[in-house]
This record gives structure tokens, sequence and C-alpha cells, in this order.
């Protein structure tokens, strides 16, 4: 699993439910989701994150892992609705990372570090 | 470098920036985070899932490649301060798409498809 | 009857709901929610929050006033589960009010204003 | 305060902030929410209703309090961008509660009671 780029490829199937490309809202998850529009998966996408939080709260790791997995399956699926990629969301966290050691967000938001 | 790549390697530079590691919470974004503990940054998710909604009702790539970046960045350091790892997040979405192409999301949520 | 009338009144229906006063959880939403405790309404609130969000960005009125309701509503249900009254949360409104005539939460969130 | 319509008035207040109305975004909070557009209180929305689930996951009375009087606070400020009431949001809690002793939410999302 380390050197496949296991999200690249999880988009390439969520991409084979589109319903312009054969994708069946009556049996697929994920095609229901594209056919429905927008609201239907960002809708998941502010469940999962509370959800992500609720477990979070809790301190429990499964349902940790069980629930950002569920934040990040909607997030691709979003993705693939814009006609866009995960491997876009990587180049934007690797390009902030260039930028600055991963320090680039503090600059954005708040006062600079003293040093 | 492949995705999955790496986000381990951002978790990586995000650990090291554990108050406990060395990280200075004056002087780093992160370290400050998970100094703080878990509802800074879980704010931070539920404020960046919002921010993702937005960017995708107005349905401009960029705002929303962006904020997507800002969510999934703060999932890795919500992991991080549970000693999880985004290696787990991606096996938990492998196992589900072994599981049943996919569909399995469907099968814990909604009746079976009608076939 | 006066709004804040209403909400007191509501939570009092609500508190009637209780499994512990006589609530059925198999034949009211709202003995359910209160039944299977905290995870259950506040999920709710952030699916709720969200589905507001949507309304909103759409601009359709109706739809503003319905999901607000039901963001108010599992509020509602939130706070009887806590011991916690409505007419409480307007006494905080009213508070913020009378420091500083709306302007309260400006200052603690933000630079004073430059008058 | 039982007697007097608190949400409607504060409402009457927060309209007095509407830029069109004279409301100084530099020295108005709620002003400088209203002047900067639907994704400045929505993203509070967003932000609040995290912070509420947060608080009660906590259990602490004053932090849930305070939290989800942030929450409808904000809730009113979109209220009012959008020219609608809490009067009105009131009515439709009112309402369900006419149609059906407050069961109404299970009759729309859920199987019938078995009665």
């Amino acid at each position: 699993m380390t050197t496949n780029d296991f999200l690249a490829r999880l988009a390439d199937t969520i991409a084979t439910r589109r319903p312009d490309r054969g994708g069946q809202p009556d049996k697929s998850y994920v095609a229901k989701l594209l056919a429905k529009g927008p609201d239907a998966f960002l809708k998941k996408i502010g469940e999962e994150a509370t959800e992500t939080v609720l477990a979070a709260k809790d301190g429990v790791a499964e349902k940790i892992i069980y629930e950002t997995a569920d934040l990040w399956f909607h997030c691709l699926v979003m993705l693939e609705y814009y006609g866009l990629r995960p491997e876009q969301v990587i180049a934007e966290l690797a390009r902030r990372e260039g930028l600055s050691g991963l320090e680039e967000k503090a600059s954005r938001d708040e006062p600079p570090p003293t040093r």
C-alpha cells in the first residue's frame, strides 16, 4: 500500500460511478450522491466532521479512524463532482510545506512567531 | 511520490512538532495546536469543514482545493495527537473498497440495492 | 405568546419526553434522542448547522426558516439532557446586550473599535 | 424577561446594525458581519455549532449556555441578512408542535411509531 497511490486510485473508482459515465444511482451509494448533487454530499461532510469531533472527544482510536475515513471519502466524492482530484489537495499541502516548513499556516492566520 | 507516501511524510513532520518531542508552541502553529489540546484542533475541523462546504457551494475550484487541504491538514494534526497515522485511515478506506467495491457504505446505511 | 415564552413551553414539553419521566423511545423522537445520549443529538446539531448553511447559500427563505428551526429544536433537546433551559441562553444573550449594546462580542474576539 | 419578547427585540437591535441602515462595520461586530456577507456569518454558525458540541461533550453547564448563545446569536444575524425574523423560526416550531405534539419530526424521518 505504501507505494500505491491509493487515494488517486480510489478517486478513479469514484469517477466510474458518475451517472454520466454509467454509474447507477439505484445500485451505488456514490452514484446516488453524485446524482443528487452538492447538498447530498456536502451534508455528509458536515455530518462526518461532527462525528470525527465526537469520536476524538471520546478518544477511541477505531472510531477516530473510521470517522476520518468517512470524512475523507465524502471529500473525494465532492472533489469528483467538481472535476477535481485528491492529487491537487496533496499538491496544495506540499506547496505549503515547501513554502515554510509547515509554518505557512501560522503566517496566514496569526501574528508572526517572535523567533 | 505517491499520495499516501506524502501524507505519511507530512504526518512525520507534524509529529516532530509535538511539544514532548521539542515542538515549540510559540514558533510553530502545529506545536501550538498540539499543546493546547483537542478542542483547539477539533474546532478547526468543524470550521474547515464549513469552509469546504461554502467553497463547494460557490463552485470555485481553487477555494475547494484550498479548504479541503486545510481540513485534511487539521485531521492529520488530530491523528498525531491521538498517536494515529494517515496510513490507518487509508487502510480503512482500502478495507471498505475491498469488501464490496465501494458499495459497502451503502449496505451500512441504506436498504440494499434492488439489483 | 412571546418568543421566549414559547421556547420555555417547548422546553417543558421536551422535558416530559425524558425516559426517566415516562418518555417512550419507541414512540417519541425526542425520547429516543434523550435515551441514546449525547452523540445522537450532537450529531444532529452538526448536521442541522450544515443544512442551515446550505439553505442560506441557496437564499431560499422557507428552507432557512425550516433548517434554523431544526437546529434550535435539537439545541433544546441538548439543553434538556444537561438539565439546562432556553431561558438561560436568553439570559446570556441579554447579559451581553446589556454589557455593551451588542458590541461585547467584538470586544472578546477582536481589537476594540477605533471609535 | 418571561413576558418580554427578547429574541424579537434582539433581532430589532441587530437590524439597526445593517450597513444600509447606518450600521458601521468598523465599530460594530454585527455591522461587520452583515457588510462582509454570508460566508462571514455562516462560517461562524459552523464554528459555534462545533463549539457547542465540544462544550456538551465536556458537560460544563456554563460553556454549553455560552456556546449555544453564540450559535443562536449568529443565527439571528443570518436571519436579518435574509430579511427573516426569529418569530418565523418560532412559528415553524409551533406549527410542528401543533401538528402532532412534538412527534412530527419522527414522522418525517423515521418509520411511524408502532403505537
